[in-house]
């Protein structure tokens, strides 16, 4: 059982879970980042077989956080424009790689993708911070994660798979560095499938090699019928 | 069958080649870096059963050399030593970290491990380029592989690795940011054992947690008889 067999109402509950530990977090000011994931089987890293997630608060930036936040600010410093908006407009545009839409979310297999029908997740207006989604679009990102997850399970016969979100790290002041982060960064969820091996050429470079064009795994998740 | 269980002069010729694929193979200006290792095992992405090493060469400067070349080079900057030759005073002081060693090799458990049994092997002369290896330390590179890896199988019950070696670049010029290279970064080997899943907090921080503290994990391989 993963989330995606839960109900909407539920899938929602879990999401706002997240919101209310996030909020509260951030008031603590040793924290600097809130990570929550999400791993679902065993060469996904998990150890509990019951539908789990987690939440783990770091005393820095991350650095895989920095990374994606400092490439977000050099597209935006290049283009004024947040790489995650132009991003979305594009795929929207080709419509190739989409998954799955709803009114407020896009799911798509990234252009660039790192492994075999992996699938991100992102809110169609920008916004930089998880914790301050309005109300109103709790629904919809139900749909959303239900949509993907169960189209995932489907397609691969219920793969096991690391589940991310991307949140823009606590800001305890908006001074410096952080000042203009709502601008550049927007957050999304990652999902990223384990049915390959992480082996010594990703190791020793950093770099990904992927069999499957992110555009078949698109049309192959697209075809399944769901819900 | 891994390297391991070859004869010293099979093991030998095996590095031999290394050396003169990378001395051919710098020859070409198309090549940036030049990466070589070794899969062993499903979990380290090995689909070909028999004992068996990969080379790649690539066109630009991996991300993750950059990033090891980058933190030498602030060491480097800052006390003027090579990160990697201090590192081996210290351990071979602390000697609580040491796996094995001979006259021209330290192989230990790096204070910083990500995995459970990491292991990395470091030339006790400082030198950048793998491939200007000098003949005479062929031999002591054969025995302190076979060594080390005969202990780590031994105390994991041969379990499954990622074996690279990390070189310098190739400089097709010595100028600019390359200039430095061969005083701040020390060529060695790292052996990641794939006991552990690399699971979501390490997809979304690329930060590591190791259950299994390095001077334990090297105790245990410096208690296995081998050879």
């Amino acid at each position: 059982v993963g989330i995606e067999d839960l109900s909407y109402d539920q899938i929602a509950d879990v999401n706002k879970v997240f919101v209310s530990r996030i909020r509260d977090l951030k008031n603590d000011s040793r924290f600097k980042y809130i990570l929550i994931f999400r791993n679902y089987g065993q060469r996904a890293g998990a150890v509990i077989p019951h539908p789990h997630s987690q939440l783990i608060a770091t005393p820095i930036t991350p650095k895989r956080v920095m990374e994606e936040l400092r490439g977000a600010r050099r597209y935006y410093s290049f283009r004024s424009r947040c790489v995650f908006c132009d991003m979305m407009s594009e795929e929207s545009e080709a419509k190739e790689r989409v998954v799955y839409e709803n009114s407020q979310f896009l799911s798509f297999c990234p252009y660039a993708s790192r492994f075999p029908f992996e699938i991100w997740i992102v809110p169609k207006i920008h916004a930089s911070d998880f914790e301050n989604i309005e109300e109103s679009a709790m629904f919809e990102l139900a749909d959303v994660l239900k949509a993907t997850l169960q189209k995932l399970k489907k397609a691969l016969n219920e793969p096991d798979y690391n589940f991310i979100l991307h949140t823009a790290p606590v800001r305890h002041s908006r001074n410096g560095s952080w000042a203009t982060i709502d601008k550049e960064f927007h957050w999304h969820i990652e999902i990223m499938p384990r049915i390959t091996y992480v082996a010594g050429f990703e190791w020793g470079t950093g770099f990904y090699k992927n069999p499957t064009p992110p555009e078949e795994a698109a049309k192959y998740l697209r075809k399944m019928d769901v819900l």
